[in-house]
């Protein structure tokens, strides 16, 4: 199953037996993406702690970039005049930036909704700015990423249902405005499904979305804060409705569980700042479930993180990762960083050839004890795990 | 004319025939260091915001840490139970560690000093600690490093001759207790000359120190805020009396223009914090004198900020390199960092050709016009270059 478009071709190569998973890639201008796929995020034009090289080494394909932080800072124009955001980050492969629609709505300051678009005030400078449809495009045209987003109006969760009901609509009408202002061939579009945690008006959306005919789909407005269940069951409701022959993408997500529930579910493509944020707080990931560095059990321990862990940060003792943090230096989150990517890199690795295999759900079933989850949705509800600042 | 001892062996390959720079190599048991060299300085075990294969890559074959600070934290049990300062740092070349006697002084609070040593309070929790030349060997036996420093006591200047004379002559005892302490084949003690701003005393303290016939011979006490030509009165005194066949070592030091007119004197080793510390601080070293990344006129600037940088900063504009400053993104400092330590190196890799090609003053001359230095001592007086904290 394919579909082809410009320099773009999205082709599933396999589906898992005994689940939604699917192998698939999606080959674009600057290179192919095996998927699923995890996109490290580079929101302000940079992976935090990690030049591109490194992140090229954790095994990522495609990063994500922050329309909304880049437009304030430095400036969709100055990132245009040097040299788009390949030319400006120096990595080379495929790139995607989001809309701005998520952070207009939970950074930005006194937000103003209307049917044409939201001003709202810079949370740096608290200067006085809009978004539209048609301005999220041209910004992320001078931005110049190989796949953009649809600018859509996000609501907090919970909420009432007329609220999430009338954003989710004016989303939909925005994804049209924004499908007649991208007009170039080297952009994918991908449009963005609504609906709060109202299983029906996810299913309306994406059928409407659908009809549109959009090169892509992501599920928007999710990890918020909501219960990892509440998540999985607007996933339920949600991929049914997409087409097969075309990429989908849970924006924001997340936790190592909520990546391989994702998958299941038949979900292609995820981003999150959790694996870079986390390590900048000095907690590591490992098929054992995390490593919080700082607690003194690692003081004098000479083993790695993970023994075939091929990452730098697993050149080293967890002792002298955890003396990193301990003295403040800042490798430390650099270090843990990389390794989380890394971390995440495999994972994903390994589950496309799990699925290959026709053997995901038992590669689920295998890395939910080895992190000493019962169930896959384990844990407390993740705090939002969007680059917020 | 050589010398070796052990897996040592220093080697003088040739003198500049028109001024006292001279290109050496030091051979330690984990490798040969070409000098002149410039060490960078990894304070606690780490060259700040830098991992060691990127240090590795800016051609740096020997570096620096600082005992006091390792002492304090982790604790120079802990990094030798975490395999000493090679497996803890994973840094393979060979590496030095000075002795703490710069840092008790001007770090450490209430320094209480006497014959048998120094009584002070950690700067970081107050603990109560000491440090004699005994101690400060034993720690760097523990840290296991390749080149260690005696334990010398450092006043600050200007100071009275009495006050000066007294640290001078104690720093030699100390000298020769810290002789009869090392007892490691694998570790090369070198001496360390002070004396103050006196000419006199810096010639007599060097000849005491020579006649206890130590494998090499620092100049410290210097690079604390003095003004540059007087420190290079000091060098000026000192050299002469070293022998020719050791390796000298001027501590702490310094500016681009400092390490040439200390070349230029026949120093051979230098270590300094100003590349990393300058770099944190968004200013780059250039052929044409230091840029100031902050500046706006940097903004949509596509250059590199040298065209034949090979260093990875140098791989991006510099319109990016200010936004990371501007965004206080850590890969700003880290890129910074890394080329200002590539310039350092390629600087010292040039002086050792210009030195076989006797031009080193031609070349000298020469870069001191082109960072647009009048004289050798051009610039304000720097502020102390060495690690504080």
């Amino acid at each position: 199953m394919q579909n082809s478009a410009g320099g773009f071709r999205f082709a599933v190569h396999h589906t898992d037996a005994h689940s939604q998973a699917r192998h698939a890639s999606l080959q674009t201008p600057r290179g192919t993406v095996e998927l699923p796929a995890f996109m490290p995020v580079g929101t302000l034009g940079t992976v935090k702690g990690l030049d591109m090289h490194r992140v090229r080494e954790t095994g990522a394909e495609m990063v994500l970039a922050n329309t909304y932080h880049l437009a304030l800072r430095p400036g969709d124009q100055t990132v245009a005049a040097l040299g788009k955001l390949h030319a400006f980050t120096g990595w080379s492969g495929p790139i995607l930036t989001d809309s701005g629609g998520f952070q207009v709505f939970s950074l930005a300051e006194r937000a103003e909704v209307s049917e044409q678009g939201v001003k709202f005030r810079s949370h740096i400078d608290g200067a006085a700015l809009e978004l539209t449809p048609e301005r999220s495009i041209a910004i992320q045209e001078n931005l110049g990423a190989d796949v953009i987003m649809a600018f859509d109006h996000v609501v907090a969760l919970p909420n009432t249902p007329e609220t999430v009901a009338t954003a989710t609509w004016r989303s939909v009408r925005w994804a049209e405005r924004c499908r007649q202002a991208a007009g170039r061939p080297d952009q994918l579009l991908m449009a963005i499904v609504q609906g709060g945690l109202d299983p029906q008006l996810r299913r309306e959306c994406a059928q409407e979305l659908v009809r549109m005919d959009f090169a892509g789909y992501a599920v928007g407005g999710l990890s918020v804060g909501e219960a990892p269940t509440e998540m999985y069951r607007m996933l339920d409701a949600t991929v049914p409705a997409l087409p097969e022959d075309r990429p989908r993408y849970l924006m924001g997500v997340g936790r190592p569980q909520d990546l391989l529930a994702g998958i299941a579910r038949g979900i292609d493509m995820f981003d999150c700042v959790m694996p870079t944020r986390n390590g900048r707080n000095a907690l590591v990931f490992t098929d054992q479930g995390p490593l919080r560095l700082k607690n003194a059990v690692h003081a004098e321990d000479t083993r790695p993180l993970e023994a075939d862990c091929p990452c730098l940060a697993c050149q080293h003792s967890r002792g002298y990762l955890r003396h990193l943090f301990q003295a403040g230096e800042m490798l430390g989150p650099s270090l843990a960083s990389l390794h989380n990517l890394t971390y995440y890199q495999r994972l994903l690795r390994q589950a496309r050839t799990a699925i290959e295999q026709n053997a995901f759900t038992e590669f689920h079933q295998e890395k939910l004890r080895g992190w000493g989850c019962p169930s896959e949705a384990d844990g407390p509800a993740p705090p939002s795990q969007r680059e917020q600042r």
